[in-house]
């Protein structure tokens, strides 16, 4: 753990890092929940070799979470994907930046809907976005609050490859959540919860590491043209969550 | 109201303005509060004559309020106080930015006290900052819950000129609150909220224009030099608050 009054960002510790590799810098970015007194916030850091690392400090005030950085620029600029929270709900937003430092043109892309959906009030990114030829498809996680507590599943949302603040289609329903005895029961019931995946060499199958009911790491496989072809079939279409 | 199409950070209105002149600029920079469908966030417009002005967009996501622009760089760059706030508490930070449109190294700068304080949760910068010899002087708004609702009060605090981040005073007490008639009751009783002053030509002379109640506009004129002896002989140290 950092020192905390070098890095008060990080006073309450550090999770959920989502790890992207940056060709145009030959590095990794972090990008992570950093606990400040006011609240978790999304830090920044980037490494070679996972033994030293750059911080850029707070990138996003709290509260904010859930957050990964596009592996390339948009029109010039940095995209990242975060989550800030509050009381009015949880939903996804795009910034950008000329420098990885500074952040701006903050923007709703995807949002919680309401009512009895199962990502009702509070959805998130989980892994980083995957660049597919039909667009970045992301893994997002949706929040359902029960009498017994929430349940956290996954679903599905495609943005366009050099707009990605529009959304081309979302699925309607979940396609993962627990089922098993490990992810039903542990810390926190009824949780899986992706922060990395890896792809095979085929540039097809997706290894897709999760925690599960915040008590185990678990592994997922599966295909991404799968996943497209479920989307296709499984999706609203995406304009109505363009804002 | 700007079309909430083209600005959707600004479907639910506009509030709260804070107005700094940038000499640089030769403009206005107002920095607002943007109510989107994810909550309120910080927006910046410049404008020469408030007639048009030139949106930067949203420059904090929610939830995020009380924001200042400083008028001048600070070691090149622009330095912004505002107010995210999170299930945590309410404190105020500062950002930084080469221009106006990408901010980063969030910093706090000040926090809401605990307990029985004044200013116990929730604290939030009121009209921007005023550059005195001895530093940046902060009128802050402070929130004191109590079983009929909430109340309202100032207090000062100043910053270091050069390291706008550092708290060289802080003001034990509150110095201004709601005690007359139109401030005690009204749309929401005990408020007094000032997001603007002018100084007179004397370089002294404070007016500072203040929301009563949530339903009048009042007008109350000061001395920053009285406002400065008020902190020297009412304030703690502020390396307490430096973090």
């Amino acid at each position: 753990m950092a020192n905390p009054k070098e890095y008060p960002e990080e006073i309450w510790g550090i999770e959920d890092p989502r790890i992207t590799y940056v060709p145009e810098l030959e590095q990794y970015a972090v990008a992570y929940t950093s606990f400040s007194r006011g609240g978790p916030g999304v830090s920044l850091a980037l490494t070679k070799d996972f033994k030293s690392f750059e911080r850029y400090g707070v990138i996003m005030s709290p509260e904010d979470k859930d957050a990964a950085l596009l592996p390339r620029r948009i029109n010039g600029r940095w995209a990242l994907i975060h989550r800030p929270m509050t009381a009015l709900g949880a939903h996804m937003w795009i910034s950008y930046s000329p420098d990885l430092r500074h952040w701006g043109s903050h923007k709703i892309i995807l949002e919680a809907r309401r009512g009895g959906w199962w990502d009702a009030n509070k959805i998130g990114l989980c892994s980083p976005p995957i660049e597919t030829a039909k667009g970045w498809l992301m893994i997002y996680h949706g929040v359902r609050q029960t009498a017994s507590g929430s349940i956290y599943r996954l679903g599905l949302a495609l943005f366009d490859l050099e707009h990605p603040d529009v959304c081309l289609q979302r699925g309607d329903s979940w396609m993962f959540g627990p089922e098993a005895t490990y992810e039903l029961s542990g810390d926190v019931e009824g949780v899986v919860f992706p922060c990395g995946q890896t792809i095979g060499a085929d540039g097809d199958t997706i290894h897709l590491y999760y925690g599960a009911a915040d008590t185990s790491v678990a592994l997922a496989t599966g295909s991404i043209r799968s996943l497209l072809s479920w989307l296709d079939s499984n999706s609203s279409k995406g304009d109505a969550t363009r804002l």
